[in-house]
């Protein structure tokens, strides 16, 4: 007989072992706790989370957990909340290309903080297998109603992720398959977060807000506290009622046997995806050419359609405006050969040899050119042409981020807060931590002096 | 000019003064308010909220609020959680009944617990007054979406709940108009709650969400936390996302010259509103004639149709069957002249006497009678017939409970927790709210010895 959804992903999430986890998969996990770690230490000083702290510190319980790369200690579900909020504060932070989830927020933020709660020690395995359970089960749900749950409007990495973080920690706390079946029905029922906040401190909020009401779910149906049996599929639950389409057969299908994690991917730079290509193609023109920007004419750009459409700022005024303009993008590029935090600081949009260069970008939307694709000219003052087509971007799936890449990634994020010597010890543990006796000691190493 | 829904209301929660209010409407705000206190007070041992404190408590911040009528002192963002989650757990709160709002549970949870935390006191004429205006903005909300949002499955209390939270919190910590908008928009961004987990222990939950969820909205806008301005009426806000048809006049019309609060109503029995003509009736024949139910041939009801679509069965096994049961509620009504929540105990359900009356309840549909009314006849062993026709039943809004109704019913509900006087006390206390200095020391009177 075949199960339910919900049931489904219980019973999946229950029966599930660590032992049989292909190594791949357990590898791509420490990859993506790598990036989140990264991501949640890099933005631990910005005023989002400086607010968000502020504001309910006052009702912050024992200090349980660590909000990584700060010296605050919250109870577990504030430090979750925290940590889910900086993990997608730069729009840096991991994506499921099929759903645009952001996979690793909710989910590891709820379950670190719980190791850190738990009594017991929590390994290294057992947080890469409850991670990777979390993973595959908010990426089955947005399978399941994408893109119809998207176009009307919610944020999938909150609606989906409260569901991964649930069954994250329904896993690392032993519930029974009837218990899971309710943290994903109080999960359900707890799903949120508009589309309509993009642009606003409250988008970062969603990946928190799902860490904690996950996490919540999961110790609420630990004491037998009930919901629907049905939370996804039935005829009010989450999939009726938060999507006018849906597949159920993307959530039961092939269950431990393909695994959504393998479909994950990193940004090598903190703007928005579609602008990745291009500014790929500059960083490898300056790499292979010794640029001077005073001796750039031009900059031509031959981009698909969506850049312009998402991306087509021309004068942005601040750092978040410049994450949405691919002439900002392609001009820092050149000069500093990154595309990082750093390059779409407030004043790096305003520095006028930024500004002298960006004005010399010109862009034209050419429908043959992929979305992972684009096409560089750099025309210098001599009249010379260099010329770069980057068919796939460095990030996209067919042109993975290196391990190397993502370890690179990760000490520029955490260097403006942590020691190098820590960023190191950081990173060995992270690509150790399947042999790890206990995971929470990672959390501690993210907190300075 | 005129304004954007958000933007009203957020002007509308700022600019109001206490000293305005129509002394009618600080009345039935008593109402609510003692309505509400009851509730949770006879709700404070339910395993609902036991299991969601043995849960949540290892996280509970320093002692700052009251669970009313329990020994717990959570900090306060949990204590209006648990609170929001007692008012609902009889199912025997206030109703709105336009929208089947009910009003009080996350506007006067997240209320209360915010006035015992507070630095300086917070008089009752300052707590009525953001309990009148959180009922507004959520009314006025849920008419806005109210019937499309909840016809496609949305449980209105939480999901409108929320906004009322965050207004009434807003205003007693005294934020700015754009504070306001935020706190909205942090709220929209939030809202949750399906009609799938009717029947479980979720229901209740939703308006200790809202409450808990609007209260920390509120917080966060207090520190500049930014959401999108458009909350309610975005492309991708709530009233969009949430619902299929809207009417944003519902909200921006006559604001501050109709109240929503004046439409509010009481249940005067534990039960489906449905049912309460036929009990209204039952009891009044009981209190007119000496009944002797073993002298009772027959009892036959005549219903509007939608009493048995909702309320059919025959043979109730448990409580909660039970209100769902026209026949066993007519028969424990002639029994105990009562509908309370006694009158829907597990025993109660199971007992002999009330069995044998319940098999000779018959119940016929007539379309001509309305949703408050009800006919019923009671024939005796002697052949005799007792008849009452009840065209709106007691709690309607065409036939109120009394202040003294609503008394009793505080009183029973609260007289298995608390000691005769305390109850007394308390109800005085609410009664004269208006014009008391310091509103906290109500909940204190909450607590058993």
């Amino acid at each position: 007989m075949s199960l339910q959804p919900t049931a489904a992903l219980a019973r999946f999430v229950q029966q599930s072992q660590s032992g049989r986890l292909p190594p791949r998969l357990v590898h791509e996990a420490k990859r993506a706790v790598l990036n989140w770690f990264g991501c949640a230490i890099g933005a631990s000083r910005h005023d989002t989370v400086s607010r968000a702290i502020a504001a309910l510190s006052p009702f912050f319980g024992q200090p349980q957990a660590t909000v990584l790369g700060r010296p605050e200690r919250p109870d577990m579900l504030h430090a979750a909340l925290m940590n889910g909020i900086t993990s997608h504060t730069f729009d840096f932070d991991d994506t499921h290309l099929k759903t645009v989830i952001h996979p690793a927020g909710p989910v590891a933020s709820a379950l670190m903080a719980l190791a850190e709660y738990h009594p017991g020690p929590i390994s290294g395995l057992e947080f890469l297998h409850a991670f990777i359970l979390g993973v595959e089960v908010e990426c089955r749900i947005g399978n399941a109603v994408y893109p119809s749950h998207y176009d009307v409007g919610w944020h999938i990495t909150g609606t989906a992720g409260v569901f991964g973080a649930a069954a994250a920690a329904g896993k690392l706390l032993g519930l029974s398959e009837r218990q899971l079946v309710w943290a994903l029905g109080i999960a359900a029922t707890q799903s949120c977060g508009l589309r309509e906040m993009f642009g606003s401190m409250c988008k970062p909020l969603h990946p928190g807000l799902a860490a904690k009401n996950g996490l919540s779910a999961a110790l609420l149906a630990a004491q037998d506290f009930t919901s629907s049996e049905q939370g996804i599929e039935g005829k009010r639950g989450f999939a009726n009622v938060l999507a006018t389409a849906r597949d159920f057969g993307q959530i039961t299908e092939g269950l431990g046997e393909t695994w959504e994690l393998l479909e994950n991917t990193y940004k090598p730079f903190a703007c928005g995806i579609v602008i990745h290509p291009v500014i790929d193609a500059c960083i490898q023109l300056r790499a292979q050419h010794p640029l001077s920007p005073a001796r750039i004419r031009e900059v031509r750009l031959r981009v698909h359609p969506l850049v312009l459409e998402l991306t087509g700022k021309t004068a942005p005024r601040v750092g978040l405006e410049g994450k949405f303009s691919v002439f900002h993008s392609a001009a820092v590029a050149i000069i500093d050969g990154a595309g990082g935090e750093e390059q779409y600081a407030d004043g790096k949009v305003a520095d006028a040899e930024v500004i002298a260069l960006r004005d010399k970008v010109s862009a034209l939307v050419d429908p043959s050119i992929k979305e992972d694709a684009a096409h560089v000219e750099i025309v210098l003052d001599d009249g010379s042409v260099l010329t770069k087509h980057v068919e796939h971007a460095i990030g996209s799936l067919a042109r993975p981020m290196s391990d190397a890449d993502l370890e690179e990634k990760f000490s520029r994020l955490c260097a403006p807060h942590l020691p190098a010597s820590h960023v190191k010890e950081l990173s060995a543990a992270i690509w150790a931590l399947d042999s790890r006796a206990e995971v929470a000691e990672l959390a501690a190493l993210s907190v300075p002096g």
